[in-house]
């Protein structure tokens, strides 16, 4: 029979298409990739399994390979379902099973079902998808460990005057240091990369390199936020600008940092603490839930492009001066 | 109420999403652009309107900027469903509609119900979505028009390692120079460029600029035909291997000549004619119907993308051994 590798589009159960919904009727099993499953709705598994009227197995992206037998068994004789969220190919990480698959005896067929991911949705940028450069995962730094390669990839875009797309961090199943090394099995909350964050990363990666191709005053960005869902949020403005949205205002500033003194009982990672979760709503405020990204505007800008991006411009912005000035955008 | 804008996917009716699809059954219009419609299965105005149970109203690219008055008419008062083959936002074609839309008074609210397009799916290709480059179109080259600044993006895109997807031409609602000097409005046969025919180009404009990034036996390529459909084909190899695949044997090609020879009566344009005809009806044969793609492989070749992508190999292919010496993809 067949395997079919299915992609469930970008917002909600609903986003799969007609041909993936009938693949999926005809599967005797179904499984879930799902480390992208949580980005969607909330009870997303039970959601769909409500729609198709079946049970679905969800399959962690670290054990896909190691299941991959179990997924197999039996796709010789009837149909397997796999799912997952955007397309199931625009990364290669699946591309392991499906070979697997075709290099199994008898061979199973695969079928692979495509669907919009956040490369598709790029369009909504009001940029012409034939105008981008590669794009690039721009990690969580910590402390003592802060990888700017992406950065480099971002110049050699920039530099031919392509945008690029800059997708933020996602950390699930994610274990603190405290309870590895106490062997205890525990995850971590999710966490999402969020755009002041995003931009904050790629501006200090741009000063410590002394980079002359990106400029948070003359650089154009577009901000993607939980693209294809309902509260979809798309904003335009310089990398300044939309870093600006969520901060505090010089008045929220002195009044958090007044309540910070006169709590003298707080320790200091609890103050951290509460610095982040203030900086965490702003940014939720300024740009809705995760999952955010990031379009970087290269100098290839064409004025139909520009006009629409400007639609999305934020309060006050730059966006076509900018566009005028710096990127030679004048028609 | 609301002007949808709805992507249709990559190959027949049934690649519309679910969420699409309710847009659609809740509109009290439903306007197909129709330029893009003809890629699809024959008849696929009709397959849409016998699923929709609904009529479907084409629209002309090169009237979709003068009708869209008439599109958006009603639409403050009944949703509007317009449908776009792929994915509707990944050119900027329609861009002018909804920022029209966005702008009318009182203003439209616009959904985009985005798909899978062909830049989603090069991820069958194997190769990485991150590790593409720019997109180019190569059009049809005539006598005394052969355009081809598209090579120097494929350069660019080349020399930083990244890949290219190259799209190819397609003619339609095209009129004789002949009809039009006589006021005739008569539309030729659609026409689509095939894999030979866009390799062919490709390496001739390479030759006549003296490029060193591009080579017809050391630079891979994946050509992806009808992508999404049931006849999909994927193939790799060196350009020169996949342009071989349509290429006569010896003995086709002194039995043609042959043929030619010994009809006399043959003026030379006819004889030209039959031999394309011969050309496309083998480039059909090694590649299938339209509409084909073809990825240029770069440097930065990961070894997943390789051996994914060897899987397709045409026969004795020196995939494997080109990845190895030319791009050294070694592991």
């Amino acid at each position: 029979m067949v395997l079919f590798v299915i992609g469930l589009g970008l917002a909600d159960e609903h986003d799969i298409t007609l041909k993936g919904f009938e693949a999926v009727k005809s599967s005797e099993r179904i499984y879930l990739e799902s480390y992208t499953s949580i980005l969607m709705v909330p009870g997303f598994k039970e959601r769909l399994e409500k729609l198709y009227q079946k049970p679905v197995i969800l399959a962690h992206r670290e054990t896909v390979e190691l299941e991959a037998d179990s997924i197999l068994q039996g796709a010789a004789t009837a149909n397997v379902a796999f799912l997952v969220v955007g397309d199931p190919l625009s990364a290669t990480t699946h591309t392991d099973l499906i070979l697997r698959a075709k290099q199994s005896s008898p061979s199973i067929p695969v079928k692979i079902i495509h669907n919009a991911s956040i490369m598709t949705a790029i369009g909504s940028s009001g940029l012409a998808g034939y105008n981008f450069g590669q794009t690039v995962s721009v990690p969580f730094w910590s402390e003592d460990w802060k990888p700017d390669s992406w950065l480099e990839r971002i110049g050699e875009n920039l530099r031919i005057g392509l945008h690029t797309l800059a997708l933020s961090d996602i950390k699930v199943r994610e274990q603190s240091a405290q309870d590895m090394s106490r062997g205890i099995l525990r995850y971590q909350d999710p966490r999402y990369m969020l755009i002041p964050q995003l931009i904050s990363q790629i501006l200090s990666a741009a000063r410590s390199h002394s980079v002359d191709y990106l400029h948070p005053d003359h650089t154009l960005a577009i901000a993607l936020c939980r693209m294809g869902s309902e509260e979809e949020r798309i904003v335009s403005g310089t990398l300044q600008e939309l870093l600006d949205m969520a901060n505090p205002s010089e008045q929220e500033a002195r009044a958090e940092e007044a309540e910070d003194d006169a709590d003298e009982l707080a320790s200091e990672a609890e103050l951290d603490k509460r610095r982040a979760a203030r900086a965490e709503a702003r940014a939720k405020k300024a740009f809705g839930e995760p999952l955010h990204s990031l379009v970087i505007v290269g100098k290839r800008l064409h004025p139909l492009e520009r006009d629409y991006a400007a639609s999305y411009a934020c309060p006050a912005s730059k966006f076509l001066a900018v566009a005028q000035d710096d990127y030679a955008c004048k028609e």
